[in-house]
């Protein structure tokens, strides 16, 4: 994860939350991504309480704080950012892509704290909630369902935030086998053809060239090379075993 | 959203979920990034039915195949992709993080199907599910944390597929104004530190340089310039039509 010491800069702010699942996951995912401020401005009062109480209910939510306005939620806060699933109605503020956006709060995270404000399941934000807002951020989503659920759309925020090209890729591709341990195989496996009969029923004249270019393009690592030189083996020896039958 | 051609050939599997809201949240997720082919494996047979027949359940879940194993879900895809939570468990696959993995999914749906498997909300996949996969695909989570949400983790992934740092910015941060209005600004700004008595209370040698300083870290936008000077031009006229009181 990149710069988990930033992490704790950024303030989850869920406006007028209504569903106590949504809030539950929105702090799930808070956790799953390394961030532990959430405030949340007039929750449906049952909401709050239930997603509180709820089994196995992270520390995020206990310390969850709460508001009964926008103003009060971020005053702390240097960036304030507002969310939207509009990508294209006449907002009255800037709005970046959350590719874009992201890399604007990482770096204004250095500095001070940010607010990331999202807004109730049915309406989003009001034009009200915006105008405590720098500028707006939109998740790309398709013009076929712009409505994303709102445990989701705070799990995606995040992962950008803390997501980083950069990172070791944890473990590399395999690496490929030698040309030698490759040509073993290529000569059992045409030993092998010879002996069940394959090529004997269907001789062509580059039969070598066309098997060893078959093997080639199987693409094999070296780590898997015993267990098919293995293989072969023991086939092409029961192939020979059985010849006197 | 980059490339909505190549979203047709992936295949969200979900095997054995349990419980229909991470059904339809998977679904919803797939609907919100442009992705419609869905397949799940062994559901428990309630949760499928529950999440197919809810209110607003969308076109994904509707099409929604059923497999009763891995792999009959992924037989026509060219590449199949696991998905895990642990990532540094001496797993017998290569594991990818997102960032990098779905570099790898995005160039191969060029080619063919991919399969992008996630396991149920209890145990994540086994090493037989495992064993149908090509590679792993590992969400960068906090070490603190490493467990997300069916649907939350569906979401992240799909948003790292059409995620497209190149596309527009939607709306860039707002023109700066010029100079020639930020000075008028300050000159009408000076006239009200005088005519309100700011100025003479608190006499300094560089007052005007302190000021224009002052106005010009405002980074005041081309668009709110006139607001700005209708403010003050009329501030001013009121502290001088106070004058004679």
């Amino acid at each position: 994860m990149s710069a988990p010491s930033k992490t704790g800069r950024l303030t989850v702010v869920l406006v007028a939350p209504r569903n106590p699942l949504n809030i539950g996951a929105a702090a799930r995912a808070m956790s799953n991504f390394g961030f532990s401020r959430l405030c949340v401005v007039n929750p449906y009062a049952l909401a709050f309480r239930d997603a509180r109480s709820a089994v196995g209910g992270s520390k995020v939510l206990a310390s969850a704080e709460e508001y009964s306005s926008v103003a009060d939620a971020v005053a702390d806060c240097t960036l304030v950012v507002g969310t939207t699933a509009v990508g294209c109605r006449t907002l009255q503020h800037p709005l970046l892509r959350l590719e874009h956006g992201a890399r604007v709060i990482r770096k204004r995270m250095v500095a001070g704290r940010v607010a990331l404000l999202f807004g109730s399941e049915k309406r989003g934000l009001s034009n009200a909630d915006f105008s405590h807002c720098h500028w707006l951020l939109h998740i790309p989503t398709s013009q076929d369902n712009i409505s994303m659920n709102l445990g989701q759309a705070v799990a995606v925020c995040l992962y950008e935030l803390v997501r980083d090209p950069r990172a070791p890729k944890l473990a590399d591709l395999p690496s490929p086998a030698a040309a030698g341990d490759v040509e073993r195989l290529t000569a059992m496996l045409f030993d092998a053809l010879y002996a069940s009969g394959f090529l004997i029923r269907k001789p062509t004249s580059d039969a070598e060239e066309r098997v060893r270019r078959l093997v080639r393009r199987l693409k094999l690592s070296r780590r898997d090379m015993p267990s098919w030189l293995g293989i072969l083996h023991q086939i092409v020896w029961k192939l020979h075993a059985e010849k006197p039958r």
